[in-house]
C-alpha cells in the first residue's frame, strides 16, 4: 500500500484531477490517492505551499505528495522530486514545497527520466504527463535517484517570519484566511504561547479575547487563539474574521504582550 | 475492509479533510474513506443532520461515519461515539445525529478514552485529533465499549415533522434545499402518497402539477413530486424551484389533499 | 480491483454522489472509485460529454465509466451500457456518450434486467438507483449482455468541428471553458498544427501570440496553444481568456494560417 496526496489548483470543474488519478491507477493500481486540495488559487504558489505545510505531517512514512500549481508549465522551471525524512514530494521547482524543504535535510532530484513519463507529454499538463506518472513510479518503489539528476538548489521562498520588537510586541502578518475566515498569522504558537499575549492590533482594531477555543470566544467580536496549524490566529466564533475585519492575506497584525 | 465516510463543514479550499484522511490511513491502511459532503454551510448542525439522514442507509454493515460540524468544538460539548443497527456513527454531541438517533436504539459512549486519540489534542481541530483517529481504531475492531464511558442522553433536536389539519390539508415546511433548487418538504411520502396530493401553497403560489418525475413536470412551472430521500418536494424541470418561488429552508409549505 | 468512475452534476454540497459510492461499496467493497467532475452545470450534456472525452482514454483497460446527467430521469429516455474498446460506459441515453461513441464500435445494451438495480427504484435518483449498482456488478463480471437487450442506436448529438474555408481559414468554435478561463476550440491539433496557424480572431481580437507553453506566452495578451485535450485553445497566461475577451461557449473563433 502506497499514499499519494494531490494538491493543485486545477479546481473540480474539470475532470484534470480525475485523469491525473485514471494516470496513477493505470502504473500502480493499489496506490491510495488522497485529495488535500484542488481549490489553490490559479497560480497562489504561497497558497499550495502553506497549505502542503499544515498537511504533510499528518500523512504516515513512506507517502508520496504531488503539488501541481504551476505557471511555469512548459517553459524553463524544472521539475523535482524530493525526500524530507521518510516522505517524498513531486512538484516543479518553483517555491511550493517551501514550508517542506524548510523542516530539515532534503534529497532533491531533477525530473529527467523520460522512461517514468507519459510516452507523450505535453507543454500545458504536466501534472498528468509527469508528475502523476512519477508517483506512481514512486510508489512502485523505484529509487528517488532513478528519476534524475541531483538539483542542487531548489527555489523557496523566504517563510514569513514576525519580528519581535524592542518594546516586546510583535510585528507579524496574515500568511493564510480558511475556509470559515479565520485569519492565520505568521506568529507561530511555539514562539510566543498564546498564556503571554494581551491582544492584538488589526486594521485598526484592538482584539481583546484571548481564548483556547472557538466556542470560548465573545459571540461577534475578534478573538486570538491558537489555529489548528500551530500558529496564532484571530477569529469570530460562528462568523467570519476576514468579514468582520476586512482584511486579507498580507495585512499587518501586531500582538501585545504580557510585561 | 471498512468504510468511513466523512461529512464536514470544512469545504474543499483547505487541506482539512485530505489531513483527516492522512490521520485515518496512519492508523488503519486498508480503511476505504468516503466524502459525503464537506460543504455543509459553517456551523448548519440542521443541514448536516439531513444529509447524513438520507444517506447512511446506503451504506453496507459495519460503515462508520464521522461528522464534524463542530461550533463547540474545544469547549464543554461531548463527543461520542454512537452504534446504530450495524452502522458507527462518530460525532460531537450537537444534535448532528438526531436523524439517525430517530431511526431506532442506540448504544452511545462518550469519547474519554486518550489512547485512541492523537497524541497531541488541539483546542479547534478535534476532526483531526480525536474524531478521525476514533473512527480509524474502531475500523480496526475496536470495540465501541472501549472508547469511553455510556452516555445517556445525546443531543437530539425535534425532527420537522408536518400537521395534519382538520380539513385534511397537510402543514409542513421546507427543511432542506438541494443543489438544483428542489425544496425538500417535511412531508415523507410514506405518510401521505403522491397520488392522495391535490397540490400544494408555497409563497403566495398555487402548485397544481403532481408528477411522479422531473422529465414529466411541466417546463417552467413548479411541480410537486415524491424526491429521492423520501419526502415531497417542489421543483422546477430544468430550473429552480428556489428561484422561481424565492423561498428558502424553514418556508411553509401547505399541501392539498383530494378528498 | 476494478476502477469506476464518476461523472454527475450533483455538486458536491450534498450527499448524492457519496450514496452513489456507499451503494457501489455495498456490492464491490474492493472497487476503486474515482471522481472525474461533479461540477457539470446542471443537465449540461455536452459539457459532461467532453469532459469524459478528454479523460476516459488515460484510464486502465477495465474501467467503468459511470455518467449521471439525466435531466430525463424517470421518464422515456433508456438506460444503457456500452463497450468501446476494452472500458465500458454507464449512462441514460441522452448524448453524455457522445465523444466516446465517435471514437469506434460499441456494443451497446438497454438496461432492463432488473436483478443488477436495487430492490426499489425511484423515478427522480437512477444515479443511486440503477447506474451505480449496474457498474458495480459489471465490476464484478457480470457480462455487458446480461445487463438487457442490445440497443442498436444509442443518443449522439453531432460533435463539433471546424470548417475550412476556400481561404484556408478554420471557421471553428469556442467548444469547452475550463477552470483558468482557457478557451478550448473545436479545431483538432492534429488537423491543424499549431506551426501553421498565423493567428486568429475571436470577438472582435486579433490573436497574434502562437506558443508552445502558457509560460511563453505574453503577460496580460491572448495567445493560441495545443491545449491538454488536444485541441487548439486561445488562453491568457495567469489570466482567464474567457473574461480578457468575453466570450463562452458558442462564439466564433477563426484561425488564420500560414499561406
Amino acid at each position: 500500500m502506497a499514499i499519494i496526496t494531490l494538491l493543485t489548483d486545477f479546481g473540480l470543474a474539470n475532470a484534470y484531477v480525475g485523469i491525473m488519478r485514471g494516470v496513477i491507477l493505470g502504473i500502480n493500481p493499489a496506490a491510495t490517492i488522497v485529495d488535500l486540495t484542488h481549490e489553490v488559487p490559479p497560480q497562489d504558489i504561497g497558497y499550495a505551499a502553506f497549505e502542503l505545510g499544515t498537511a504533510w505531517r499528518y500523512f504516515p512514512p513512506g507517502t508520496i505528495h504531488v503539488v501541481v500549481v504551476d505557471p511555469g508549465v512548459g517553459g524553463e522551471r524544472a521539475a523535482i522530486a524530493a525526500r524530507v525524512g521518510e516522505q517524498c514530494f513531486v512538484a516543479p521547482d518553483n517555491g511550493v514545497l517551501s514550508y517542506v524543504l524548510a523542516e530539515g535535510p532534503a534529497e532533491v532530484v531533477r525530473l529527467t527520466e523520460r522512461r517514468y513519463w507519459l510516452p507523450h507529454t505535453s507543454h500545458t499538463f504536466h501534472g498528468r504527463d509527469i508528475f502523476a506518472p512519477v508517483a506512481a513510479h514512486l510508489s512502485l518503489g523505484v529509487a528517488l535517484a532513478a528519476l534524475g539528476q541531483p538539483h542542487e538548489r531548489p527555489v523557496t521562498f523566504p517563510l514569513p517570519r514576525p519580528v519581535r520588537r524592542p518594546d516586546g510586541t510583535w510585528l507579524a502578518h496574515v500568511i493564510h484566511v480558511d475556509r470559515f475566515g479565520n485569519l492565520v498569522t505568521s506568529l507561530p504558537a511555539s514562539w510566543q504561547p498564546r498564556e503571554g499575549i494581551a491582544g492584538a492590533l488589526v486594521a485598526g482594531v484592538r482584539v481583546d479575547a484571548v481564548v483556547r477555543a472557538y466556542a470560548e470566544a465573545p459571540e461577534g467580536a475578534p478573538a486570538i487563539l491558537e489555529g489548528s496549524a500551530g500558529y496564532l490566529e484571530i477569529a469570530v466564533r460562528n462568523g467570519s474574521a476576514r468579514e468582520r475585519l476586512g482584511v486579507a492575506v498580507g495585512a499587518e497584525v501586531v500582538f501585545l504582550t504580557c510585561r
